[in-house]
């Protein structure tokens, strides 16, 4: 594995990035071509049922494409989707070599696509930065495994693990540094679930609300589905998470058929299992999967998230962590059953740690 | 303000923090001396009583001095104390530049070293790393300034803000690496304060256990004195912290002469004005830096920390956080009186954030 593979890998992952708020349900890939140390084309997937990375790249190249060697952060696809497969087109255009991030994650069609490309007697390499690649997408690698999304928690809270003072107030414990933050995780998230309780709480719109840049293009964002867990279907009609552009889905357990009725014009309610009487949370995140959403932001309060925890659902924590100290009468992140040995703790992994305005931000993973 | 200047200021520095555990209730003082563009002599300060940083480095440069140029992190002192005035040595040694992190913080004192030198027709620059050189003895600074020492608290908290289950069991919520740096803490404080409580339920050590390096060595630690604020003389004698090398000072209020009979032979016991019928903190930061402390590392609970809050006492906050949730039932690493709005909240400035083991440790300054 050179420093010349690795650095055109590289640009591949920036390029798939581009993709990174648009391309759900399918994964983010990025492709560059080289002809001769010479990059001749580039390309990512931009949207589910447009050209993949490899086709916009090899478009780019035109006739340079015959003889190069092609860089992808994925394994191309050799089956007929809603475009046809790349790796014919990798074949077509006269590709010599094929240099792969990681394989296919759908452990029925992963390589394929590699011996398709092999057959043809194109050389080809793998693993080159595979965990970067992999990186680009975890919901997609984790639904592809096990049918479930990767469902990451979002968190803003004290110093001191709060998220709200004693009586309620929230608006805003982090700074707005923090919340742009939380506006690009909200966009690259392919649903955002919350709680009947923070709907009816806090009344938030949970949609995404990035100013086009520059302020006077079309704002093209992708509206991520949002989410409700409403076990017996309490949150008002006038909610304002059910009147704004998108996708709204409320899975409920059982309700009142005229609370059905009221709800069913504004958004898919989904009937789901219960556990302990409510929602059983692990079958929402299997519909979910089913649906096809690759990464769950799960933005709500401290009983939602401790019962997530609880239920081990959660793959990823990100935490914004304001400076405050708010003591402690004021309500916890995390409500959790009894825990009296430290050894009882959920334990978990800082992955990486910056400051985001007056906060910091923590990503952990579970140990 | 040159980069060779800012190069051999960094080096002085650099030397004044080999005193970092042992000059109290002197400051932490670095020196370097050039000639010709070579570095012909360091020092720093070592232990009170013994020679200051210029006369060290004054020593190892010889008859290099004269006609050279010295680096030092402090205003040379003008006056006597239990050594000559530096000022003196330098003119004496035909020292010809002398170059100044910061000015004497002591309003009476300031100044004095510097006009001493121009008199004797030496150069004088000030301000060169001022902000650098002042960070090595905040203590002293404040002391010198306010009369009241730095106060420190430290906090090992989970990332949810608990400092122990809720039956109590902290031990350890953080690594070993994060109690190895507390053990750093530890020696570069003047004193260690807790409170009556912790010594009640933790009966701690509180000293420093680092081990002499390279281990045959004999171990020089200072340890610093322990002070415990107790308003009623309530710890037991037996208490472990009562019975190790150094000194220990209990802080009370009002008590049974038989308690200050039990302990009066175990520690120093003072006196102190009550606040709302407990030991008024602040008049024990007062007293504590009457007696020559610089630096005050607290580590006490929820309770304490929280008293020392709402006093407006704290200085500096370095938590240790671990990746562990405990839960809403678990200990809060802060009691507070109500607060209601957001804009009640105690507000800090994230310093500094990095990773200590599996933690992260994170230093804040009130805002």
């Amino acid at each position: 594995m050179s420093d010349h593979d690795n650095r055109l890998m590289q640009r591949a992952i920036e390029l798939a990035r581009q993709g990174w708020h648009t391309t759900t349900p399918n994964p983010r890939v990025g492709c560059v071509i080289v002809n001769a140390g010479e990059v001749v084309g580039e390309g990512y997937h931009q949207r589910a049922g447009e050209p993949h990375a490899e086709v916009h790249a090899l478009k780019s190249a035109g006739s340079k494409a015959a003889g190069a060697t092609a860089y992808v952060t994925l394994e191309p696809c050799s089956h007929v989707g809603k475009t046809p497969p790349c790796a014919d087109a990798l074949i077509a255009a006269g590709i010599k070599t094929v240099v792969i991030g990681c394989q296919d994650p759908n452990p029925l069609v992963a390589g394929r696509g590699i011996a398709q490309l092999k057959a043809a007697n194109i050389t080809v390499k793998t693993g080159v930065l595979a965990p970067e690649c992999e990186a680009l997408n975890p919901g997609f690698f984790k639904r592809m495994r096990t049918g479930r999304p990767w469902v990451r928690v979002k968190i803003a809270m004290s110093l001191d693990g709060r998220i709200a003072t004693q009586t309620g107030a929230s608006q805003w414990i982090t700074s707005e540094a923090s919340r742009l933050a939380v506006q690009q995780l909200r966009a690259g998230a392919c649903a955002v679930l919350t709680s009947s309780r923070t709907v009816m709480i806090d009344n938030p719109a949970l949609n995404v609300r990035i100013p086009p840049d520059p302020p006077q293009s079309p704002c093209l964002m992708r509206q991520p589905t949002r989410v409700i867990v409403d076990s017996q279907l309490t949150i008002s009609p006038d909610s304002q998470i059910l009147h704004l552009p998108g996708k709204v889905i409320i899975f409920y357990h059982r309700a009142p058929v005229e609370k059905e009725t009221a709800l069913a014009s504004l958004a898919t309610l989904i009937q789901a299992p219960s556990h302990n009487g409510r929602v059983d949370l692990s079958a929402v995140m299997k519909t979910l999967g089913e649906l096809g959403h690759n990464e769950i932001l799960v933005e709500a309060g401290g009983l939602f998230a401790g019962a997530l925890l609880s239920a081990d659902l959660i793959d990823e924590l990100i935490v914004y962590q304001a400076p405050l100290l708010l003591g402690h009468q004021a309500q916890a992140g995390f409500h959790l059953p009894d825990i009296f040995a430290l050894t009882e703790a959920y334990a978990w992994t800082y992955e990486r740690c910056r400051r985001v305005g007056n906060d910091i931000e923590l990503v952990l993973t579970p140990r």
